[in-house]
């Protein structure tokens, strides 16, 4: 046994650089994001794979305190077959497994819960190769961005939630004395969880945006259900596989980490978020539920990250080859499907001006279709950058979207030589105009984007903070050459409460976030409650109980 | 004018220290608390007296846009004639007029903006005799309570929310620098107002209560509209008078800061805290309302301090008669109308231990009463203890109580000197079994309190932590010798989400916390969502906007 003290001196090095990191906000990593041999070694990969393929067509190794029965719901987005079976949740007995597992958990204190997180982490880091394959074959992620995304970089969001909630679960000391003339007092604080944590999953990124939540209500104190996505469950299967192991292994009750797999359509997550024990919801997904569990599940806090309105404001620019490239890959990227990728695209009637001259729109239009042939025009390096269309639902509204009169870069099929099954599509872009706002005030999630004529940047401007205000964001960008401009468009973002990169013509794409650097999501706009990973979205999850005694 | 940034300088001393002190916890305090000529001078305590009196029975200067006609709505609980007429707030017009005022508020900074709140802190504590005037003339705090709880005390809790706002919101850099190989961008961050702050009044503590809030919602970039109690309007009234006064001289639009005055009955906190503008609502008062507040708030962050059922916990004790005294002063202290007033004493039907041997539970309700009367035998001393009854509701409560069979201390008048038309009341004790839970889960606000026989100290722990998970509770004490005991009674106290104090029997007193070392509330029980001053009670008031650009 190694008791939770004993793991918060092991990794006590690796904490401490990670709460640095976030009040430094400079580069930090802590888990390599190349999958390469260099890094890995020559056994990582191959033995990752098998690891993978000996999971397939199996039950999973996973105890679910009074599960009933199993469940097989996943299919891979690259057409291979899965059949894996998980123990089937019931949500009454996750919950008083869950309760029973809480006073424990509360005594190991914020540095023991740590301790305990940060080897969580560490076991996941070790089967990396193996949860990147898990990723792959849920969410149609490419290998190596469901190595990066789905797992070293989501394990630095979930190191960076642990560093969070150490900092504030540890801001005030545990032990003061308090004096005040002849009165003296000794007084103790402790950290109380809220109650019983969930966390449910998205289909598209099931760890980077599982993991802040599990980690942050994890560290405050509080037990945590983790109710994935049916389409999505093996890569959260694994991270709950390796939270009951630790958890067993430092003499705590594993129940602190439970799966709450299910059927499609039978409820639940609302049945869980609802339930009056569950004090903590965390959500990734569709507007339409993340609105209904912030109306309805009212005993709860809850921390959602929905959907919205990406927009680009183009006004001009130094480097438009720069500019075409780098928009180019940001509407590839795993088609579309991330909730950050550009979806309106805003531009002056009259066209921009660029280092090449000035391009009208019509000319614009072409040249951003040029740059997406030329990008994805080798078919083994588009599907890399594509990845698989996630479901039917991304895939009907490509399927909508290409019917309307206005498209100038229709959506191809391309062809995966190692996976034959899979549907990838590359990107629709249509043109509209300003007033076809019915259009383009809808989210359309995947590889669908519109080109939008303006009157003016600053009519592009002011659209871009009314819709924003209206349906929400999770990404902004311009492009301007003028300082006014880029001025005005740092106003119209603080105004629309989102996020906004300038400029970027090179390797950094608006779609990305770092984490320990950037912040995802703002609360500020209809499309999260939450910020990965700021103060507000640690500090709901637990109290500060004081006792105090004359000396 | 100053500026904001000026202000910040003229304050930063302060600040820093305000700041170290909210993370060390011990004795610290910025605004003494003696009234007397020795730190506050000769002339202190007559220009307060005389600035008081010139308000009475005048209009009071106070600009309040969009205003219509006025109100006078207050009643001295000392029977003076207070006749101050305040301008009748409009409240779209109120918030109207602080959504203009956002933009320069934003623009202030987080240093800017805790600097101008330190300077109203200091102008306010410049006027801090005429402040416990109007206190003690409102809420029937003596006039030495008036200027602790209601002046110094209120301005340490208003100077820890300012320290913990800027401590959050400058916790991030505003400016870094992202570095990964040849990818470098600048980054900066700039916070922002969630929207509209509301503080509601209440009509007992309202600027201790109101502080916090006020300038939580006001460093985290909000602006604010005060409402107060019909009942206490005054003291929250100057405070909104040097506010603006503050604003205006720092070239800031001074309706960051506006009075909500109303007659009673005319609904204004309901209108105003469900507006959509209005994102931010501070609350002490009513269960009732609170709860209200929380269920139909549902566009803001709803922070309230509600009531619930204080308990003490008795089994033993090494000082009997420090006992007696300390729960005897903890009891008439402002007739117990604290939010921390002691309401239900646990004691085992077999009595307890004490070192001047064992008491069994009549022999304790008697020697309680002694207790009482001598601490109020002397009505000029009783009439300093008690303060004044605030209202008709108080007095209802504590003509009910004495109507029950098992009261062993009734209540009794004193009578002021200096204020004949003063309603003063001693408390009253009434003796119950712990079958009469129908009596004791109310709340009975006011100088009404329960001697409840339970089976054993167990049984009593029980009660203690039921009752309040269900109820709630501001305060809990336990008196033990035994280990043991003490250590159950924290266990029962973390379930219960309550503050604890043990073994009180000296200077320090259940009701009473310090701001800089004490939370007051914990948002782990139903009587408050807020704790006095933690993260949480800050970091819901604010978002952290990026933006990113190349290098």
């Amino acid at each position: 046994m190694t008791s939770p003290a004993e793991l918060y001196t092991t990794h006590r090095e690796l904490l401490d650089r990670a709460v640095t990191a976030t009040a430094a906000r400079d580069y930090w990593s802590a888990y390599p994001e190349s999958p390469s041999k260099s890094v890995y070694g020559e056994e990582a990969a191959p033995t990752g794979d098998r690891a993978f393929t000996s999971l397939l067509g199996q039950p999973f190794a996973l105890d679910v305190p009074g599960a009933v029965g199993s469940v097989s719901t996943e299919r891979s987005p690259y057409g291979i077959e899965l059949g894996i079976s998980y123990p089937k949740a019931d949500p009454l007995a996750l919950i008083a497994a869950a309760r029973a597992a809480t006073p424990g958990w509360r005594a190991a204190g914020p540095t023991g819960r740590a301790g305990v997180a940060a080897e969580i982490l560490s076991r996941l880091h070790a089967r990396v190769f193996e949860l990147a394959h898990a990723v792959q074959h849920t969410t149609g992620q490419a290998f190596v961005m469901a190595f990066q995304a789905g797992g070293t970089h989501a394990l630095d969001r979930g190191l960076e939630a642990v560093a969070c909630a150490l900092a504030a679960t540890t801001r005030l000391p545990s032990e003061s004395r308090w004096t005040k003339g002849q009165l003296e007092l000794a007084k103790t604080a402790t950290v109380t969880g809220r109650g019983v944590g969930l966390v449910i999953g998205c289909t598209t990124f099931p760890t980077w945006n599982g993991f802040p939540g599990l980690f942050a209500s994890l560290v405050t104190g509080n037990p945590v259900i983790v109710k994935p996505h049916p389409g999505a469950v093996l890569p959260l299967a694994i991270t709950v596989q390796i939270c009951r192991e630790v958890l067993a292994e430092a003499g705590l009750n594993p129940d602190v980490v439970t799966l709450a797999a299910e059927e499609p359509g039978d409820g639940v997550a609302a049945t869980l978020a609802t339930h009056p024990d569950v004090r903590i919801v965390d959500f990734t997904g569709s507007s339409e539920f993340g609105d209904w569990l912030e109306a309805n599940a009212r005993q709860a806090v809850v921390y959602t990250e929905k959907a919205g309105l990406n927009t680009v404001v183009l006004d001009s620019t130094a480097d438009y080859q720069g500019l075409l490239r780098n928009l180019a890959f940001s509407l590839s990227l795993y088609s579309g499907q991330m909730c950050t990728t550009p979806q309106n695209l805003l531009i002056p009637r009259d066209g921009i001006d660029t280092d090449a001259g000035h391009r009208d729109v019509e000319q614009f239009a072409a040249d951003l279709g040029a740059a997406l042939d030329k990008l994805l025009g080798d078919p083994r390096r588009a599907a890399g950058t594509l990845g698989a269309i996630v479901n039917d639902g991304v895939f009907a509204r490509l399927t909508e979207a290409g019917t309307a009169p206005g498209v100038v870069h229709p959506s191809t099929a391309i062809a995966d030589e190692q996976f034959p099954g899979a549907t990838i599509r590359t990107p629709l872009v249509s043109r509209l105009d300003a007033a076809d706002e019915k259009t383009y005030t809808r989210e359309w999630f995947g590889p669908v984007s519109f080109l939008i004529t303006t009157d003016s940047t600053e009519h592009s401007l002011r659209i871009f903070t009314e819709t924003v205000r209206a349906h929400g964001a999770l990404s902004a960008l311009v492009h301007s050459t003028s300082p006014d401009v880029l001025e005005s468009a740092r106003e119209a973002a603080l105004d629309a409460g989102v996020h906004l990169s300038e400029n970027l013509t090179g390797g950094v794409f608006v779609n990305q976030t770092a984490a320990f650097s950037d912040l995802h999501g703002t609360g500020a706009n209809p499309a999260a409650t939450a910020s990965l990973t700021d103060d507000w979205f640690v500090a709901g999850r637990f109290f500060t109980l004081q006792s105090r005694r004359p000396v």
